[in-house]
């Protein structure tokens, strides 16, 4: 089940970044389930990564490497998440980026690891190191659909978004591609990001932006709360197109990079785990962003808030209430505003006088959904995107071993 | 559904405490719904109150008047929660309190109302005014199971805890009912508490004792992570048996005021929505209790965990990722180690090389589970019950209102 339609949209090339896929068996046969970015050299590389103390064993590699050397190749494998593995997986873990950098020539700290899949079970690195010659033979600068369709996991569709915007030194381009349906898999290690652009950039400001706008993008969406122990979005940027100068430039390269990765995060909402409904929660006027972000997803948490909306029950009364627990001091609940969609649900304390039923059912009827909570404390807002929580969320999760 | 087996115990009379219920059909006919409980003259009580911003009328008229006056009746409905009714409901909550203080010859300050039910609807004031005289007529010493009855909503269970003990004074009674089936009910706000002894303890000590109990008990447990904008527990000492004096006579009645609390607490995790499972979850070694609370609560939480106890399925991926995601700073996940029943999990930052998937699977198979969790930083522990997640959770949850 998935939310809205989806539509890959054209990747334009990236000169020098190059996408080679192989199916290697490291799970199931037939499938997609390795692939390699390769890095121009030259090019700036930032990342981001869980903050689950459980971090799985190619997160710690691929810190590391990040810190000693520029990178030259990602190397991403489904099936198994090499989490939980203990020194064995880290030793794992760099054996393979050492079979990469050997058949590259480059050096193995140039190499960063991910894996995504099962939690607990040693990485099949024979299979892995066998996929290497298709995947490094099958290197394009085209190959960014395939590689989408080769991070998926439980996926039930290939994610990507594409922008192009005109700085003052020319025309530079943005692609990513993601793979996830819940922050954590029935027992799969999540969430991954795969972003490339053209233009040139230091590395520190490169590395603020990137956090800047993870913040708004894969960390402002929630399916049921849990984060993986692999999640990590890299952001490359080859320097062979123009250099972002100017503020101006700045400007409108963070905008459409923060609108690429949103695609992306929104993109993994949508194909959530039994999701029937895409929720969209607004929360304006808060003292603080992390106040608006604690009120967001504290709301989007709540099983009975996710449970009414899979119901298409407009349930105010769970709205408030889990506004209400949120943990912010001193919330004065007379200056408290929910719009759902365009009908005032609170105000005042309690039910807006204006609400009726019938208008609350009209707006939860549909797929998607707009919650807005003026908190009346202060200028600070956040976004935050979740889905519902259906029968389908507690098969997938409740049947998926067995 | 309900975990486990249910006695509803011996109830001794406590002198003076007598318990009184009608049927005023406040949401629907032929159902006990109206409660008023008697305090004698002279007697101590003491209360704790949701922490909900939104929190009901009747709380906010409750807190009121517990502070201006010695509280001789308490009055409970059931069928509507006069939650997020504004201003208008703090007046329906005094009237009601106002017609029992005029049948009852006291100041209506001595009423304190708590309401539970459906949130945002007026209270129907003239049918629980109508059902006074009746519920007034019936007030009895022996009435500790019809008012239990009385304070039901969706709960399948009464709930009932007795304890007594001998003092240096002599012998102490504790008489505890309780009410609920998950934090928030569909949109019913929900967990109810009344407590009575016959033990003579000034107002600061009981007030102090009993917050210290409900944090054990009330504010351990957790079904789905919503806190109600209802939930009370009330602590009434007559004073006329014997007077808690020495330490150990203190020691003795806290303990047995903790045992009592956390009975009824377990109740209402076993009659949870949709549970199969009754969970334990043992965090020692934290450097805080703050900290092993928090721990617990993150686990215990967890939708993944909730649903994997649902499923019976030992997945011990989704345990340790919620513990790494626990809001603990600097966790050495190298000192972390989770028993789950007698079975090894994890140690080493990783799954025990003891453990195997079939004896994992021996202890899910159980209706009772404990998950123990030790984290190696310090000596303070806390434990939290919750049950699991299961389809008819969804079901109970969204199709409630339709």
């Amino acid at each position: 089940m998935a939310v809205g339609k989806s539509v890959f949209p054209q990747m334009p090339a990236i000169d020098g970044v190059r996408l080679g896929t192989a199916m290697a068996e490291i799970k199931k046969p037939n499938r997609r389930d390795l692939v390699v970015i390769e890095v121009p050299e030259g090019a700036t590389v930032a990342a981001t990564f869980t903050r689950n103390a459980f971090c799985a064993a190619p997160v710690h590699v691929a810190r590391d490497h990040l810190q000693s050397a520029a990178p030259r190749y990602l190397l991403i494998n489904t099936g198994n998440a090499n989490a939980g593995t203990g020194v064995r997986g880290r030793q794992d873990a760099e054996s393979c980026c050492a079979s990469l950098s050997d058949l590259a020539g480059v050096d193995a700290h140039q190499v960063l690891p991910f894996s995504t899949g099962v939690i607990g079970e040693p990485l099949p690195v024979a299979r892995i190191v066998a996929g290497l010659p298709a995947a490094l033979a099958s290197l394009s600068e085209e190959g960014w659909a395939l590689a989408a369709e080769g991070i998926m996991t439980t996926d039930t569709r290939i994610k990507g978004s594409s922008a192009q915007l005109e700085l003052s030194g020319g025309t530079v381009t943005i692609n990513g591609i993601s793979k996830g349906s819940g922050m954590i898999q029935p027992n799969m290690a999540t969430m991954l990001g795969f972003v490339a652009c053209d233009a040139k950039i230091d590395p520190v400001r490169l590395q603020q932006w990137l956090r800047d706008a993870v913040q708004v993008s894969f960390n402002a969406i929630t399916v049921d709360s849990d984060t993986s122990t692999n999640d990590a979005c890299t952001l490359i940027a080859t320097g062979r197109g123009p250099e972002v100068e100017s503020a101006e430039d700045e400007r409108r390269f963070r905008e459409a990079l923060t609108s690429v990765l949103t695609e992306l995060a929104q993109a993994i909402i949508r194909d959530g785990e039994g999701a029937t409904k895409f929720v969209t929660l607004q929360v304006e006027q808060a003292s603080s962003v992390d106040e608006a972000r604690a009120v967001a997803f504290t709301v989007a948490h709540s099983p009975l808030v996710k449970t009414a909306l899979y119901a298409s029950d407009a349930n105010w009364g769970r709205i408030l209430a889990a506004v209400g627990r949120a943990p912010v001091k001193d919330l004065d609940v007379d200056r408290i505003v929910i719009d759902l969609g365009d009908e005032r649900l609170v105000e005042h304390g309690g039910r807006a006088d204006s609400y009726t039923e019938q208008a609350g059912a009209r707006v939860m009827a549909r797929e998607e959904i707009v919650i807005r909570i003026r908190l009346g404390r202060g200028d600070s807002h956040a976004t935050v995107w979740t889905s519902d929580l259906s029968h389908d969320y507690v098969s997938i999760n409740a049947d998926y071993r067995s």
